[in-house]
């Protein structure tokens, strides 16, 4: 029975095709019956492609086949995509994808109609690209209440600041190699500022205490202020520097998220996840901190998942999977990031800074001072103790009247 | 409704009470309905108890209790467990185990069983304690062939080699000292001789393949015979050494299996894993390479495992997880060891070593001679080509004419 359908056949969808007909003979056998790809979607020719017979450029084909049972979305974005996946849910198709963007923006609303259908809407390929995550975070660690999830969720920015740290690469060179290796895209702004990552912690963190996060209440920042000196103060010191996707409760029932860099210890397996590479780090009750590590993009790791999802439905014909979480309206469900604790690395710059010493003991009480290699003497490096962000903050506007901020990184 | 009992009181049996009842609520919610645990069977008494109302003596009243939906066979070994097991299936309950015995031994005959009597018989805790590998190999990576699986598969042999290496005991200290930690048994026999890693790289392979692969066909050798000697050359050469389970396809349906020492390449997460810690690598086709990492055993991250497979049972009341490999028969499906390409690593000591490297030279064709600090003129080692490896041990044999093999070790 033909009963697959790809909308989208871009770098996904493509990576798609190729790995369930590569793997077609093994993939029925464990669903149990024969199924194959009967259309992909997509609006473009792709005149002499292996597959130009299964190719179609009109959505309703496939919407009104009723051989149809599931659909693999790979366009990405929140537009068109939403409007397909709303439309074959309702129709009892399910749907699998790799679209983080449409997962994050609405993913409550797309599983009510999905659970109201009697279908299944399943986004293993939306975090972590092939790395195992969502099923794991939702079946296997159920017995655990999460403590935390702490994650490099974004290759791209992984990969420049890999560069940075071990070739010495300053941002903007950094970010030209991934552009022309094909790793960043001509416009990075979602990778570089966190927007990416955001989306990926928004629904780990939903999965995890099963209310929807949205993106647009947690706090984001990116990579493209980090200096080389910062870099060299984190590796005395004995820390890598990583742009981290954190979730974790805080009590009442409410949970605080955030996507910046952190400094990470580098005894930590976290902190030795160079280049394209993606992990994930969950903390339970039970389980203690477990990690996921792989490919987080690309084209046939992110297809494995969506494979995966393919046959997970398939094999749960008529069945609902389990795989879901609520809406929330609670605007005061995501703590805002200036009431959470955490320790701060801070570079500040001054005539003779060594004199401010003093008081900045007296506004942070004991902190631990860093060194580079040639320090100027206008420049001091420490980390603070544990404290609530926002004191932390006004600490650093009186320091602000002697001496200039230059960074601040949080730890993890 | 109480519809669970836990047989057996032990370490992994006590934590699976203690997650599931400190947990209770938030487990109930994503079940859905109403669970707990009605009793706990042990011959032992355990005056004083929390939960001394729910203890049994008697496996009967679980049998022949209809309330009953899931028991978590946490006893161990291959006897009581065993016909406890198959009698729990043919009655219609499922059951969730973390007996990588038994699941190794019998488990195409318990998964027939369940198959029939339409009951789950899940086993996620049998493999890497608490981190999540068997259902991620099984749904989210079932898009990919397999291309290989390699594991630290057992925490007390790793906390071993990591003391070994790092602090530079020998072997019978550093297995003094895991006991005292309570790490290791009074008879360590069957985690030093690798037999409870065989266990687990059987199961993995059985999985990721289809048919039973039983360890009795998979060689095994444990890690009592390495020396500082040789942990200082691999160290040099960029290597750790680790106690490594693998298996992999090799073509005409027939699969290799091993467990034992290898040198890992300092510059893979793999060889990072230190301690009691576990780490399983996938590799497959569409994936690439992904690393699951945790701990691999003990009270609690072994309960969340086995209460993880609890709450999958419950949600999936009446309903089949298909989630099982078929049995084997065929003695050949397991490819010799002797047939199968390695590179190894050699040490070996005569007098006047040096004069021996042009034969050498002439055995193995272009080898890697490795050094060590002080290295004694009766000594060499080195790391030959990739070779079959009966056709290294012919080598090694009339090397053995002129020399004293003192240690091979294969590379990973």
């Amino acid at each position: 029975m033909q009963n697959i359908a790809v909308i989208g056949y871009g770098v996904v969808g493509s990576g798609t095709v190729e790995l369930f007909e590569k793997n077609k003979e093994e993939i029925c056998r464990k669903i149990g019956r024969d199924c194959g790809i009967k259309y992909i979607c997509d609006l473009r020719d792709f005149p002499g492609d292996k597959y130009e017979d299964k190719l179609v450029k009109d959505f309703n084909v496939i919407l009104n086949d009723p051989d149809i049972e599931v659909v693999a979305e790979v366009v990405g974005g929140a537009t068109f995509a939403y409007d397909y996946t709303k439309k074959l849910l309702a129709a009892g198709k399910s749907v699998v994808t790799s679209n983080k963007e449409l997962v994050a923006t609405h993913g409550a609303e797309l599983f009510a109609i999905a659970k109201e259908h009697e279908c299944n809407y399943l986004f293993e390929a939306s975090v972590g690209g092939g790395i195992p995550i969502i099923r794991p975070l939702n079946k296997c660690l159920a017995g655990n209440s999460i403590e935390q999830i702490s994650g490099i969720l974004n290759g791209t920015t992984n990969f420049i600041l890999t560069k940075m740290i071990k070739d010495q690469m300053d941002f903007d060179s950094a970010l030209k190699m991934a552009q022309e290796l094909g790793y960043a895209e001509a416009d990075p702004t979602a990778d570089v500022e966190g927007h990416d990552a955001c989306r990926k912690i928004c629904i780990l963190g939903s999965l995890a205490f099963g209310k929807h996060i949205y993106p647009q209440y947690v706090h984001c920042s990116g990579i493209s202020r980090i200096t080389l000196d910062d870099v060299e103060y984190a590796e005395n010191a004995g820390y890598s520097i990583k742009l981290i996707g954190t979730v974790k409760p805080e009590g009442e029932g409410k949970i605080s998220a955030i996507v910046c860099l952190r400094l990470v210890e580098k005894n930590s397996l976290l902190s030795q996840v160079d280049d394209v590479y993606n992990a994930i780090t969950v903390r339970g009750d039970g389980v203690g901190d477990v990690l996921f590590y792989g490919k987080g993009a690309g084209k046939l790791p992110t297809a494995s998942a969506v494979v995966g999802d393919i046959i997970d439905c398939l094999k749960h014909k008529d069945r609902r999977i389990m795989l879901d979480w609520e809406d929330c309206t609670d605007r005061g469900y995501v703590v805002p990031y200036k009431q959470i604790e955490n320790s701060m690395y801070v570079r500040i710059k001054a005539e003779n800074a060594e004199a401010l010493k003093p008081a900045i003991g007296e506004l942070f009480g004991k902190v631990m001072y860093l060194e580079r290699n040639g320090r100027p003497d206008d420049e001091l490096a420490f980390i603070t103790p544990v404290m609530v962000e926002a004191d932390i903050d006004s600490a650093l506007e009186q320091l602000s009247e002697s001496a200039e901020i230059a960074s601040k990184i949080r730890l993890l």
